[in-house]
């Protein structure tokens, strides 16, 4: 008898879940419910669209709804809202066009991902102020900056364009505001510094990229006020003001000029429907995970940036809301309910960044604190060194912060910032992290060497060098 | 009382044991015999030196003889040729300036390094045939293209640019001839290329770039023509002729006419010396190495292109003339010497080459002969994935061949071909084998993705789930 797969959200999770199943499963019956207009979508994209590097919104779709539904056998309903889960009845509750109906499963897999974080201050409705973690306000900013959000289209004809036509007739901004100095943040002061609009930076803490540690920052903060941008950091953010449309930024120190604002001040995971449901929370506020992303309730798996992963180096539930543990946990799950039962797989909360001309990237765990909350005892270095043989031409300063636990020598994490080739480097340390390796093993991989490419040892050796031997010092300081 | 190290050979592990021995313990005497003039340079980068990326020849050398003697109290001797190790009396035979004497030692390092292969047929004496594994012949090599090989120096004042003074007044030439199709025939068919020369490229396998395998190497092939060059694979050169200098290259199917050539058919280990003192060689025949670098002889260590290592992947001995183990291996036998024993670490069999705007790079088994020989039972795939996200503007598509062993998953090796970060992919995979990962944990690695740099499943990952898949097929195909 063929069973019945519900999955709740049409993004990264879910439609890697309903692909695999349909793959390794044709028979079973996939029905996904997605209350918005789109799936499967590369929300990562959403400021290279902004700057206009991406030309057209759709491009950040991989696979279309018609092709998920024609090309893959998936009962994908659109604009369909699942409001209640009865775990015990097998069933969920759906809201569509005013109407609600009960669907039983025999699987469910929660992919309802994350939301955008609104502070609560004054004047974040105002016209102007943005979001970016959905597709409908990437188009609005995009139309709000005066370039076609829709190329070859009519934005009134799209359904889901009417908040970009209000902004067709207003005025393009000359001075934008960011609020949030993250990935999206940074990456949103590149998009606006591509259309020559002078971009302001607010970060409440002393540092942007925060997770990237303060070397990493340091540099990146050097090279964004170079690059133009006004950074404000250590500074709190009260309201934004204007008449209908923002018109300005009110922070403790002051008012800045403002006709157009995105706040990227992090997401929170979409859990209320979990939780309505009598679904366990984790430590992190998201949806509790078991290896096969299985939930507490029997036959409920959840996935993506609503769900927990574990962390391969503290080997504890962590919230990391990024594209490929979604891809991975969904397509996972889609392998064990095709029935071949595939773990979802850990997280290093490996991420990276592009700022400009540079690359910044990190993994596993390199703040201090954090490291010590896991019961380690961190030992780390911060050295620079070129990307290239010292004699080729081109190249770029690496800088490399990079942490192990003294009293093993276990690698915990590292960060680097530079030129080039940067979030490669830091996947070669996510590989020994996962395989647990010490620094000494770090220091003694075999990796690739020609003039163009790195120096003979390159920076990641280097830095597994210089921290093994600082790991040994103290170690023999203990000792004595 | 303090210890007397010697050392033979100048080079990359020579040097490398040498500075690591007088940081760690500064009272041993450190002597080295380098019987030629040059120390501690990049013989990698002679290829950019003649195409002119390089300007001088002195660029390439990371320390100079002086900073040795004057800054690290290392008793350098160059020109003395060391003729014979008795290491029963614990002696080295010296020669220099026609005289010779004896040394004493405590501890004796040989790194005398390859000398590069000269193919046993006619003409390889004329004028204008060189190889390219010394500084002199670099030099020549840039003197005879007509380009000033030693700016704001005088040749003939040098003392070892006697080779290059030769060719001030000749003629350059207008078609070279590379003979072999390693990572020195096609970065010096990469040089030629850019003095524009008719640039002819002879290698007697089906395949450039051997050790990389079929589906990079044909991808490489490709592009040689592209930038055209003209390659004559599963040719053998029988003779090069020429009146005084070299005009032709003679091959089983006709002449050629070159009126420059560039033999560059491997290298062979320097192991006279060790093997007439009756220190044992491996199966390579490379000096045999224990794990801290130790030779049969008691305190006798060998280290860089003269000695073994150990395959990561096949645990058996295996000849990598390769700078990092090099360089490695020296600074761990010095650390050993200075009374912490370390290990000279393993080898991946990694390497990296640029071929004009190609990157290619290798590690591990995956040639499946050689997978057999070692035991393993390949399974393999070879796939083609972009190396950015899908809408992100520029990138380059990348093959990707990767290797596992059949019954266990346990991945072998990689290589991948392409426009960009491709000796970095390979690095993380590097890592891997190191860890002796199995393919199905490659397939998890949580590697940084950011639309810039990669598709959310970076193409290692992508190549690793299909090769998980293929693996994962033939186990059931097995069991049935």
């Amino acid at each position: 008898m063929s069973q019945t797969f519900v999955i709740v959200g049409g993004d990264a999770a879910g439609m890697s879940a309903a692909s695999k199943v349909k793959r390794d499963a044709p028979e079973t019956e996939v029905i996904v419910f997605e209350k918005g207009q789109w799936v499967s979508y590369a929300a990562c994209g959403m400021p290279y669209y902004v700057k206009g590097d991406v030309e057209s919104l759709e491009d950040l779709v991989a696979v279309t709804p018609e092709e998920f539904v024609e090309e893959r056998d998936v009962d994908l309903r659109l604009g369909h809202e699942v409001v209640a889960v009865d775990a015990d009845a097998r069933t969920v509750t759906v809201e569509a066009d005013g109407e609600s109906f009960e669907q039983p499963y025999d699987t469910l897999l929660i992919g309802t991902g994350a939301h955008a974080i609104v502070p609560p201050f004054e004047g974040t409705d105002l016209d102007g102020v943005f979001t970016i973690h959905d597709m409908d306000s990437a188009r609005a900013i995009r139309e709000a900056l005066g370039v076609d959000a829709a190329p070859g289209a009519d934005l009134g004809d799209m359904g889901y364009g009417a908040e970009a036509a209000e902004y067709t007739d207003m005025a393009a901004p000359d001075t934008v505001a960011v609020v949030g100095g993250g990935y999206v943040g940074v990456e949103m002061a590149e998009a606006f510094a591509a259309h020559d609009l002078e971009v302001h930076l607010f970060e409440m803490l002393p540092h942007v990229l925060q997770p990237f540690g303060e070397a990493a920052a340091e540099v990146v903060e050097d090279h964004l006020r170079e690059q133009g941008v006004h950074l404000h950091l250590e500074t709190r953010v009260e309201a934004f003001e204007g008449e209908g449309r923002v018109q300005r930024v009110v922070t403790e120190d002051g008012e800045t000029p403002a006709d157009l604002v995105v706040v990227g001040v992090g997401v929170a995971p979409n859990v209320d429907l979990a939780e309505d449901a009598g679904i366990e929370l984790g430590p992190t506020g998201a949806i509790a995970t078991d290896e096969y992303g299985r939930t507490s309730a029997e036959d409920v798996f959840a996935a993506g940036d609503c769900a927990e992963a574990t962390n391969t180096v503290t080997g504890e539930p962590d919230h990391v809301p990024l594209a490929l543990t979604a891809n991975r946990a969904g397509r996972a799950i889609g392998q064990t309910v095709a029935g071949d039962p595939t773990p979802v797989g850990e997280t290093a909360g490996t991420a990276t960044v592009k700022a400009f001309d540079l690359e910044v990237a990190r993994t596993g765990v390199i703040d201090d604190e954090e490291a010590r909350d896991a019961g380690f005892d961190p030992v780390s270095v911060t050295i620079t060194a070129p990307s290239r043989a010292h004699y080729y031409p081109g190249g770029s300063e690496l800088t490399i912060t990079m942490v192990a636990d003294g009293p093993t020598g276990t690698l915990l994490g590292a960060s680097i910032v530079g030129g080039e080739d940067v979030p490669k480097r830091v996947d070669t340390v996510a590989a020994a992290l996962h395989a647990g390796m010490t620094v000494d093993e770090v220091e003694n991989l075999d990796l690739a060497y020609a003039p163009p490419f790195s120096p003979v040892w390159d920076p990641v050796l280097t830095a597994a060098k210089v921290l093994a031997g600082k790991v040994e010092a103290a170690r023999e300081t203990a000792e004595a």
